[in-house]
């Protein structure tokens, strides 16, 4: 049995290859790709999607999967082996159940949603998109159905990305969190605002760049195994279990877009460079979910990032790198427009109080269109109607409301819920590392972050998808994904920072 | 029968996705990989080499080509139908006779290959990459064994990058070279070399950067199908039909290395961007050879850019660029440093009239070692003692002597003659263009490239690899490759610049 095991183990890891192979046709595509490579780049990442399909589902992994399956059950549930076989279970239940057929018409209308939506957003006109967005909804209600019977229409989108994790509980986490979070909103803005118009200076691209690096450098981003790049959109991708890669943007007149972007994608990289080597090319040698990956960038971001003790390090060095434009703001004064709270009509630049309020409404849309319950020509003013409801504002213009993000176009569903998970989870591990680890603000405030990424290793990194993301919260909190701790966190740093 | 040539066709476009992906990795990894990615990019190479043999040799694949065979008969053999199932066969049989298993172990060997020959060069330390030498040798000496019979073991490798031509030719050709080569250096030695000290002063590596992107951009490189990035070992590559990318290293202190380097990698890419649409993502939208290649590279880096009129239009334009270096430099004593004939070290350094000799001290050893009549450990004394026989100096070290260059560190063998031929051809085409085009000289003093890209787009770049080497040169000089042309050219341009 453990020749068979060692055999599947031998697939994975040429598909483990492949994938990797995508990721570095990816990155190349972003960051370095001519106009002219466009038309053959669409033929080699479908010929490689392809071939992954094909080499994955074949009647040898089918058997190999069929044996393992005893053989799993006299195993530690808790050993790897065990997890390697239900995880590999999992991936190929789900790759034998949609049909080719289904798998390239899904490619054909990413590729048409996606071209459609620039054109739609850069003329600011949904109905361009309208058709497109129809039938993208149309493949996902049909993707849906190859996982019948389900709860939700909603659970086989969500599980691809939090595997485990049903439309139900996330609706009761949101459905806490919803009422509290436009509370707190209601109690800042009847605060006075801080000055926060010297972030929007002109600001050196190169000083912004440097000073990006050095933070990351600190954070412990290795540079042995991984670069940053310049992209329009900031990712992170492993071009192999060594190569893990960011990309940021620098606006010469928003300080915070490549300062808060970088830290961001760094707590992505470093969880990619965490996983634990035995898994190396195998499938647990990747992300936990969604969720878990946003937990990471986010908790660099935001509770390291816009922290008073990281600045009480790095703002002297900042206002060294840009003596002009901030010699003459104090730290207090720094740190609170740095987290102002106003609600603003584009998700990615929105605070940390108002952010989820930008999720539940997309979550909410998503579930409306997949249900058959909000026709698609409806959308934009059910967007704006809801928009003013949680943040009360209306967005001037489809560009900058319904058609603001990408992932719609490629048929990307389920997906937006896992970013306030991200920042659910982020709080909640963050209680448990500032009890594990009482120094680590003063640790900060000089510098040094080598304890907060040695317990991100041993407690999340290492796991990779060894667990569910609802596993491995409860395993390391006590509790699965559970939204006070993140309301106790917004609570506690607004409360002080806007005297509530 | 024509179903079937479609099918082929089907199959053929999915591999040179598979091609064009090597590509991609392969670019990657001189370029922009950290060092921690190189472990596993091996992996994804070997797979990916391992997957594009599985699709190319198959029964079905067998059966088209066999069933082609007579189809293809009944075709005009010179029509591109006739060519492709030629070709076709051609690279099938090559496929059928390499075992997979070789395949990988050979892909596994040369990042490893790669990677120490880096260090062994940085260190000039030999021993570091003796064994992995030794072992990419016995792979080569292996690969050579599926084709036995054969006259020389040396010629399945030199076939690989110069379909048809045997050793014996080329040993015929080189023969020619050598007495007339040395005998020319030997009279050039014994006159007053040109002042050249000026070539080797403070250089700002952003001007030189962009001096060459001018150059290149007036020969006609389209940067809309193409980029430049720096590389340790400048080289060219296509990562589509629609993206030919040049690498370049820039010296602060050598004038010349960015250069001339720029201009040679130019060449590459314009070859490779010409070639017909029609054979967009077959086999024959690629090289006729290697030495086809580099008749179009050191075209334009010596017949063009070492010439007397192309700098009458550059050199004001570069002592612009350099005023404090080169403003008292004339051009005549400009042009004759650039042309300064005396023995380098360095094969890519070297001048016209020696660098022929430095390919055939590599032909003569990578024919002693698989031929097994000179060990590898031997390598270096070898390596030493034939250069100061050819050349009259010896190597100061082993990053400066046998380490010096890549190929031999990735198991390319064979492939260095196809350098010396590349030199023959671009001559030999050379005399067809002055006289098709008799007023270029002119042209070429004015900065005007188009007539003798447009020539060579005609008669050279359009076939791709529909003809091979020997057949393309024949059908536009009248000749097979002759080392004459290459000999009159020298005799011509040093017996003026050194009055012989």
């Amino acid at each position: 049995m453990e020749e068979k095991l060692n055999q599947l183990k031998g697939k994975l890891l040429q598909l483990a290859d492949l994938n990797y192979t995508q990721a570095v046709l990816g990155w190349d595509m972003q960051v370095n790709m001519p106009p002219g490579g466009a038309e053959d780049r669409g033929e080699l990442l479908a010929t490689l999607g392809l071939i992954v399909h094909e080499r994955f589902v074949t009647d040898e992994n089918a058997r190999l999967l069929e044996d393992l399956r005893s053989y799993s059950d006299q195993l530690d549930p808790d050993s790897d082996d065990a997890r390697l076989i239900k995880v590999t279970q999992r991936m190929y239940d789900k790759a034998t159940r949609t049909p080719p057929r289904h798998i390239a018409e899904f490619a054909r209308a990413q590729v048409v949603g996606q071209t459609t939506w620039q054109e739609a957003k850069s003329k600011s006109d949904f109905s361009i998109f309208l058709p497109h967005l129809q039938r993208l909804v149309e493949l996902r209600q049909e993707y849906a159905s190859f996982f019948a019977p389900y709860d939700h229409i909603y659970d086989p989108l969500l599980d691809d990305f939090e595997p485990g994790l049903k439309t139900a509980d996330v609706q009761a986490i949101f459905s806490v969190l919803r009422s509290e979070q436009v509370a707190l909103i209601k109690a800042i803005s009847s605060r006075p605002a801080p000055k926060d118009d010297f972030l929007s200076l002109e600001y050196s691209e190169e000083s912004q760049w440097d000073f990006g690096v050095d933070v990351i450098t600190r954070f412990g981003y290795d540079w042995e195994h991984g670069r940053q790049d310049k992209s329009v959109h900031p990712f992170t991708t492993s071009l192999g279990f060594g190569d893990v890669r960011i990309t940021t943007r620098v606006n010469p007149t928003r300080l915070a877009t490549a300062l808060f972007g970088t830290m961001h994608e760094c707590g992505h990289a470093l969880y990619e460079l965490g996983y634990n080597p035995a898994h190396r090319r195998l499938p647990l040698g990747s992300a936990a979910s969604l969720a878990v990956h946003e937990s990471q960038s986010r908790m660099w971001e935001n509770l390291v990032g816009r922290s008073r003790p990281f600045w009480t390090f790095f703002y002297p060095r900042l206002q060294q790198a840009f003596s002009t434009q901030l010699g003459n703001v104090s730290l207090d004064a720094f740190y609170a427009a740095i987290n102002k709270v106003s609600p603003t009509y584009i998700r990615v630049e929105a605070d940390e109080a108002t952010y989820n309020l930008h999720i539940m409404l997309r979550l909410e849309l998503e579930i409306a269109m997949l249900e058959g319950s909000l026709a698609i020509k409806d959308l934009p003013a059910a967007w704006d109607a809801r928009f003013n409801e949680y943040l009360g504002v209306t967005p001037p213009n489809a560009a900058r409301g319904v058609l603001q993000d990408v992932h719609w176009s490629g048929g990307m569903m389920g997906y937006f819920p896992t970013y306030a998970l991200g920042n659910l989870v982020s709080a909640q591990l963050w209680e448990v590392i500032i009890r594990d680890l009482p120094n680590l603000p003063e640790q900060i405030a000089q510098g040094d972050f080598s304890a907060l990424l040695g317990w991100l290793r041993s407690n999340v990194h290492i796991y990779g998808a060894k667990y569910e993301p609802q596993e491995l919260v409860e395993k390391i909190t006590g509790n699965k994904i559970d939204p006070k701790p993140y309301l106790r966190y917004l609570n506690a740093k607004y409360g002080e920072l806007y005297k509530l």
